[in-house]
C-alpha cells in the first residue's frame, strides 16, 4: 500500500483538481467532475526541465484530457523541481548548466547527464505514483495508462515507458537522444513523437534518429517548422486525440478533442 | 467565362454531389446540402496515379471536408485517368511503368518523368477549373482555397500551388521529389506533408528533403511507421483539421472534424 495523500481539492469547468503526495513526492491529479460514474483511463505527464507540476503546459494538457476525453491526468514534480528540495548534486548540475549557457557552450553534455540522473530517481517514483493512483476506484488497477512528456519529461518518460508494461501509449519529444536509444529500442507501444524541424538546440538528425529507434510498430513523427520553444497548440490537441485513440475503452467514443 | 457544365447531381447524408465538366475535363464537386446559406471555402483535390476522381480516398476526404467543415471539395480526372482518353504517350508511359514493375526495376525514373508530363497539362486544367468553380455563388471569386493530393496528386499539386496564388494551404506527400524541388522552393503557404517512415519505394531521405524544400514558414511533417500504401485514417482527419485551421473565414468556428 502506497501512501497517497490528498492535500487540496478544487473544481472548475467540469474538472476536479487534487493535490497529492505519494511517499512525500508532490503531484496533481485532474479528473472529470462527473467521475463518480465509472472508471476512466489515466495519462501520466512529465514536466519539462526547470518547470514543475503546475506549469501552464501541464494545466493545459490536463484540462484537454479531462474535458475532451473524460480521462484522468496526473503529474509529479521531478527531483529537484517544483516543491521538492534541490540536492547538492542538483545545485551543482544547475550551476554547470547556467555556466555553459552563459559561456555560449552547448548545453547538451550537461543536460544529457543531469536529466539521465534525474530519470534514475524519477522512474521508480512514477511507478510508485501509478501504483497509488490505480488504487483509486475511479482509476482502477487494470485501466489504460498513457504517458506524455517533452524535454526532461522525455528523459524520464522513455526509460519509464520501457520499464513499465502498464503504460500502453506515449508522447515524447524535444530531448537529445544520447542517453535514450537503448530504452527507446525496448518500447513497442504506440508513440507520437514531436520535434521542431529548425530546432537550434537539438539537431534535426538527432531527433530523427531517436524517432527511428522506437521499436513500436505504430509510431508517428510530427515535425513542425520552428525553433525549440515554439510548440503549436494543434500538437497538444493532436496528442490528446492520440490518447483518445489508444486509451479509450473499446466500444466507447470519447468526445472529439 | 469557362464552360462549367453540371452533368449529374445527387445528395445524401447532408452532402450534395455534382458531376461536372470544365472545358470537357470531368470532375466532381461535393458541397454542403445547406450551402444556400452562404459562401464556403473550397478544397481542390488531386487523385493518385492509376486512380480517378471517384476513388474512395477522394470520396472519403470530400465527405469529411463537407460534413466536418462545411467546405466544398472538388476533383478533376488527371490526363489519361478516369473518364479521360489515354494518348499514345500515356499508353507508352504506362507500358514502360508496367515493364519496370514486372522486371523488378525501380519505378522512380518512369514515374517521375510520366507524372511531370501529366502535371504540365494538369496545372492549367486545375487553374481553369478553379476559375469556373469560383463563378458559382456558393464558392465565390475571393473565397479561401486549399489543395490536397498525394502521389500523382502531389506531382501535380506542388507546381500548381507554386503557380496559383489563390491556393493558401496545401497537403502533399508520397511522391519522389526529383521534379518538385524548384516548385517547392517557391511555395510559402502553410503545408502539411505526409510520409511513411518505412516507405519501400520512396526513400526516407528523399521525403525529408522535399519537406525541407518548402519555403513555408508554417509547415508540418507527419511521418508514420508503415509502408507506401498504408495511410492511417487519422492522417485524413488531420488534413481536414489543417484546412479548417487555415481556410475557415475569420470569426467562424467550423465543426471539429
Amino acid at each position: 500500500m502506497n501512501s497517497l495523500h490528498f492535500t487540496a481539492e478544487s473544481a472548475s469547468d467540469g474538472v476536479v483538481e487534487r493535490d497529492f503526495t505519494v511517499d512525500g513526492i508532490p503531484g496533481v491529479l485532474w479528473s472529470p467532475a462527473s467521475g463518480a460514474a465509472g472508471r476512466a483511463p489515466l495519462v501520466l505527464m512529465g514536466h519539462g526541465g526547470g518547470a514543475d507540476k503546475r506549469h501552464r503546459a501541464m494545466l493545459g494538457r490536463a484540462h484537454r484530457l479531462v474535458t475532451g476525453c473524460g480521462f484522468h491526468a496526473a503529474v509529479i514534480d521531478a527531483p529537484g523541481h517544483g516543491d521538492r528540495p534541490r540536492s547538492a548534486q542538483d545545485e551543482q548540475d544547475v550551476a554547470e548548466l547556467r555556466r555553459a549557457q552563459a559561456a555560449g557552450e552547448s548545453e547538451r553534455p550537461v543536460v544529457v547527464r543531469y536529466n539521465a540522473r534525474l530519470a534514475e530517481t524519477a522512474v521508480p517514483e512514477y511507478r510508485a505514483a501509478l501504483d497509488a493512483l490505480q488504487e483509486l476506484p475511479e482509476i482502477g488497477a487494470d485501466g489504460p495508462v498513457g504517458y506524455v512528456g517533452l524535454g526532461l519529461g522525455s528523459a524520464i518518460g522513455v526509460p519509464l515507458v520501457a520499464a513499465e508494461p502498464r503504460i500502453t501509449a506515449a508522447v515524447f519529444g524535444m530531448m537529445w537522444p544520447d542517453a535514450l536509444f537503448e530504452a527507446a529500442d525496448r518500447i513497442t507501444v504506440p508513440v507520437e513523437f514531436v520535434m521542431h524541424w529548425d530546432n537550434e538546440r537539438i539537431p534535426r538528425e538527432d531527433s530523427l534518429a531517436l524517432f527511428g529507434a522506437f521499436a513500436s510498430r505504430e509510431k508517428s513523427l510530427h515535425a513542425n517548422a520552428g525553433r525549440h520553444l515554439t510548440m503549436p497548440m494543434f500538437e497538444v490537441d493532436s496528442s490528446v486525440r492520440f490518447f483518445a485513440r489508444h486509451l479509450a475503452p473499446a466500444g466507447t467514443s470519447p468526445a472529439r478533442a
